[in-house]
């Protein structure tokens, strides 16, 4: 098939520079950070977007992954073609090194989703035991189908009988020593994928064991074989998604199912006549209770001179909260610290994950509070509430108490919000996306979707996943791939930072359908919509699908697709992008989703360019093997064609099989 | 105390070169590894000390733990005192990104020991369930006492069942979900060190979980605060630390308890007129059916012209065949590359850690084979058999078949075997050592030490350990510590690569006490030797304790003498040094050996000189809170010295302690 390799690989762009060094000061695209940044431009605050300046050039060595610190010999770095200076101390090679580097990083990211899904676990089980009063089973029909899909009995059974067998089975895809399978992966996989992990001895049996096997693995003087290395990977990977699906199936159980709902984005969300308290980090355990204790306390804010308590998004649990509250979103990780310049931020409550130490430095030169809560995270000077699950609301309500007081203190010769916000349509778990197809066709809903790529007039779907990273202007690359995706009749969905750019730019809207959509995908929404006139709004360019763990939805999605389809995931015309990739998980991620059988596009150079062999695994042997590859991009417009070409091949081929098989059936009928 | 801090603690040499840079291109001081390098010089041939020149000057950023790759938007480093370019992106300052980089170092050991463990652990499980029928209950003796101390029944119970209940504990150990705290830890604690370990909050629960956490506390966006991230390293070291205390005490059981036994050193091993095969890696799992099958085949090498079959050990598993086995140790790690110079090894059968990928390169260009075993451990172009434990006898023979294959190839124009060798008494255990004690005092042998030390016949005890770095001549340092210490009646024992320097310099034999010893130590001997007339041969310098996972016995040491003096671990005199530290083991074992209240000299530089605070908080602040800190000093002999005032310090406190105690029970008893 020699269209399919040319257009949906990579080849190696020779001439592209191999370190990236921005020219252009400005790092960002987002209008509210535009708006903030020139607004306290004469106050010469350092931000992330300096700092993003000052580190270039950056070192050519990490860039392409050729610098080994793995032991205390080093650092080793391959600087010589060949002789001694190509290669570590140990004699490791190029693509020992770069393997070694890269896999670690998964192994990072699958740390740190399992950590968010430890907690969550950990929360169901105390609230089980009777230790964490403020939290529920807010949804038990999700539990019911988890359970089912775990192959727990649920008949005559009680809710939390029922949660019990499940936190086991949980805790057991933590720790389990047997060489069984993770269930939490395992029991969502189409045959197809059961089959090639096994046949691949990738199939994860316990999230802590991978990672831990995996740094053993990658340890001085361990695995020199680059394959085998990257295979250690990938098994690290599922069980990264196997985290995942623990934290998202978990979460709705415990706080919901998201369904479709209104909200609002940008800056501008933050409101002068309010006491303003950012919920910024990952996981809902505390920014459910947050959201609580804020309405909660509203007499309180009133009382000190507000119009009531405004929890505003940021970042992954900003989504999460967005998702099932419709809890404004404020801004994406990359420009968390311009909530801070708003001078109108009370305070700034995280728990883990991607928030930077910075805000504490700029926190001190406002009013502003910063909250650290988990035992595992804390930034010097911030304050620390240790935030626990037996006294989580009681726990929360000293944070909102800690805005208000913040409040009174607040300079108004310093508040400076940017006007930019837009309106939002948010919530679309595969659930609820289940239920606006149902109402097409009740009997099989995931039909609509696969049928109307089928008939052309769908391109495919893709996932939009994962993070800004610097080493470009923020949000150009996923604003950039989306209007080429959506223009060319791409189903979308999207999580995590990705989400926030479509929030912030008013491209998670009705309104953007109109100016951004392809006649195909738009004639798709009109169908929909008028086979749901309950919805109080039209429905969005881009659907969002949650936080970065919700990444598992969207394997759902496509797993749904391929039973629907008859085939594996590799022949789903879904595809995955990560435009701006930068956290160790979204390198986790990515590397599942190629393992699940998905073309995955990179638009942020991962440290693999010092091994050609390394670079050639990622974009073109994985897909010998799994039917998926990474597609390394940095021109955003290109990487969406790629991916384009990609979704193209699939679907033409899933009708070429079909008529065939239709035309095979008519013969027979026939009597040919 | 100021007297103690001024010795103990290292001052940051400010005229201390930053960067070492080497000027002598011979990288070993071994005088075997030296007649090899002499006897190969005119082929030309690259070795690991070629490369370690070639990577010379090494990056400043690395060295000093300054850059930071734990997210893609990097590398970032600290390039500048203030300003954007003083912190990462996200705004890492250089404690963060130095605490990161070495507390992710630790996990990195933490995994390593523990996938060890965790083999051994699995082998036993296999051999209950009937599934590993080449092993047995070498030593029913060792498990009842391991069982006692984890509080398991032994009473009228069959060695089978007892073996299952410790087995289960083991697996426990590594994926404990509940907060309880680690047993093969906590069961051979003093009260002081648990009670410490539960007060900061870094009592471990879980292997893995310790693992994985700290992870995902040093992912990017997670904790900035470095004492913090510091505390969660300690915590993973302890997790290291009971990982060791599996693999070892759980060797024990099914190899059998290490004794005193008489063997050689150095390349002058290898013997020409037989078949060959290093065993090279960390597991006796693997090594002791290697030594078995070897045994077992030696007619199959006499047929075919040799006089039989020589094992000789390299790296630890050579420690662990030499302590049980007495099998030849014919190179440590850093001088792997120089077995195959000899052109007479037939085979290296490798399993984990420590296997330069640069023994394949070579090995092409000799008749050797290299053989890798693990599935987490490959090398490109190396033969792998699969080591089962099911079939583990057979696949050994299959090893040693390869090796009597690959001897009739042999070129007997390339053997060149050093004439290096020397005489040495290995195996002592903990429990060797007490058999020898209890010769003198039965009732409390450890007293025997401890009496020493206080009477002023020895200056304390020193666990000498791991590695060579590159960075510096191999072995220099191990042997320069070692005389100073002697010299100053220090009881010295040893493990890893600071064994294999003492095996290969001749200085781990009786021969050495002579020229070596000071005259407080050899009188100690003589006491000590005339009580044992049953000893083969006279004491060693030093005593061999065994593999880098056995520097847990160095624990057991202290601990037995910490409650013989009634005191906790930092009132000890007992010390660890790692003159040449290199792999991520390395920093796990150096971290425990702190936390545990020893002071840890390492004689190669950490990369913590990018942050005063975190080399302030490793050399002096952790022994406010623990009693024990590293001491980062790279002169070998000054550091010995260092290490001496310690221990001096700690005698002299205890005898001010012993007497102002005899003194007040004589008022007591003259009724004052």
């Amino acid at each position: 098939m020699p269209r399919y390799r040319d257009l949906t690989h990579t080849a190696r762009p020779s001439d592209a520079p191999r370190v990236f060094e921005p020219k252009n000061p400005i790092r960002t695209t987002d209008p509210g950070a535009l708006q903030m940044l020139k607004m306290v431009e004469e106050q010469k605050i350092e931000t992330v977007f300096d700092r993003a300046v000052a580190q270039h050039p950056q070192c050519a060595f990490g860039y392409k992954g050729i610098c080994c610190r793995i032991c205390m010999a080093g650092p080793c770095r391959v600087k010589t073609e060949e002789g001694p200076g190509s290669r570590g101390l140990c004699g490791a090679s190029a693509y020992t090194i770069v393997s070694r580097n890269i896999v670690r990083l998964i192994a990072g990211g699958a740390a740190s989703h399992s950590e968010h899904a430890r907690h969550v676990l950990h929360t169901a089980h105390a609230m089980l035991e009777g230790h964490a009063p403020d939290y529920k089973i807010e949804s038990p029909a999700k539990l019911q189908k988890l359970a089912q899909d775990l192959g727990i009995a649920t008949l005559d059974r009680a809710d939390a009988d029922i949660l019990r067998d499940v936190v086991e089975v949980g805790y057991a895809d933590f720790g389990r020593y047997q060489d069984r399978p993770l269930a939490f992966l395992d029991s969502f996989l189409t045959e197809g994928r059961r089959k090639k992990f096994l046949a691949t001895n990738i199939m994860p049996t316990a999230i802590d064991k991978s990672v831990t096997e995996l740094i053993a693995q990658t340890a001085m003087g361990v695995d020199s074989d680059p394959v085998n290395i990257i295979f250690g990977g990938l098994k690290c990977s599922l069980a990264d998604l196997g985290g995942e699906y623990i934290g998202t199936k978990l979460s709705d159980v415990m706080f919901g199912i998201p369904q479709p709902i209104v909200s609002e984005a940008n800056l501008g969300v933050i409101n002068e006549k309010m006491v303003n308290i950012a919920a910024h980090g990952h996981n809902p355990v505390l920014s459910e209770m947050i959201v609580a204790a804020a309405r909660a306390m509203k007499d309180d804010a009133i009382a000190a001179g507000a119009e009531g308590v405004n929890v505003v998004g940021i970042c992954c649990t900003g989504n999460e909260l967005l998702m099932r509250e419709g809890v404004y979103m404020a801004t994406s990780s990359a420009s968390q610290e311009l909530a801070i310049l708003t001078g109108a931020l009370d305070a700034m409550v995280v728990d883990i994950q991607c928030i930077y130490p910075a805000v504490q430095t700029l926190a001190e030169c406002y009013h502003t509070k910063v909250i650290t809560t988990e035992a595992i995270m804390k930034i010097p000077n911030a304050q620390h509430i240790a935030f626990n699950t037996a006294t989580a609301l009681e726990d929360a309500k000293k944070v909102i108490g800690i805005a208000i007081k913040a409040f009174k203190n607040r300079d108004p010769k310093k508040v400076n919000i940017p006007s930019e916000k837009h309106s939002i349509v948010a919530g679309f778990s595969v659930e609820a996306l289940m239920e606006i197809f149902s109402k097409v066709n009740p009997d099989r809903p995931i039909s609509v979707l696969t049928d109307a790529i089928l008939s052309g007039q769908l391109k495919g779907v893709v996932l939009m996943a994962g993070c800004n990273n610097l080493r470009r202007p923020q949000d150009e690359g996923h604003v950039a791939v989306l209007k080429e995706l959506v223009k060319n009749d791409v189903f979308v969905v999207s999580t995590g930072c990705s989400s926030g750019a479509y929030a912030k730019f008013g491209l998670m809207s009705p309104l953007a359908v109109e100016e951004y959509a392809g006649e195909g995908l738009k004639s798709f929404f009109k169908m929909l919509e008028a086979a749901n006139p309950q919805l109080a709004t039209g429905l969005p360019l881009v659907f969002h699908c949650g936080s970065c763990v919700d990444n598992s939805r969207g394997m759902d999605l496509a797993i749904a697709m391929a039973n629907e389809l008859g085939v594996d995931t590799p022949k789903v015309p879904f595809a995955a992008s990560a435009p701006e990739a930068m956290h160790e998980k979204a390198v986790a991620i990515g590397s599942w989703c190629v393992t699940m059988g998905l073309p995955c596009h990179v638009g942020s150079m991962p440290p693999v360019e010092g091994s050609d062999l390394v670079y050639g695994v990622t974009t073109q042997i994985a897909h010998d093997v799994f039917g998926g590859n990474f597609i390394l991009e940095m021109d955003p417009v290109i990487g969406a064609r790629k991916i384009l070409d990609a979704l193209e091949y699939r679907s033409w081929k899933l009708n070429v099989h079909r008529k065939a098989a239709e035309k095979f059936e008519t013969s027979l009928a026939q009597g040919w």
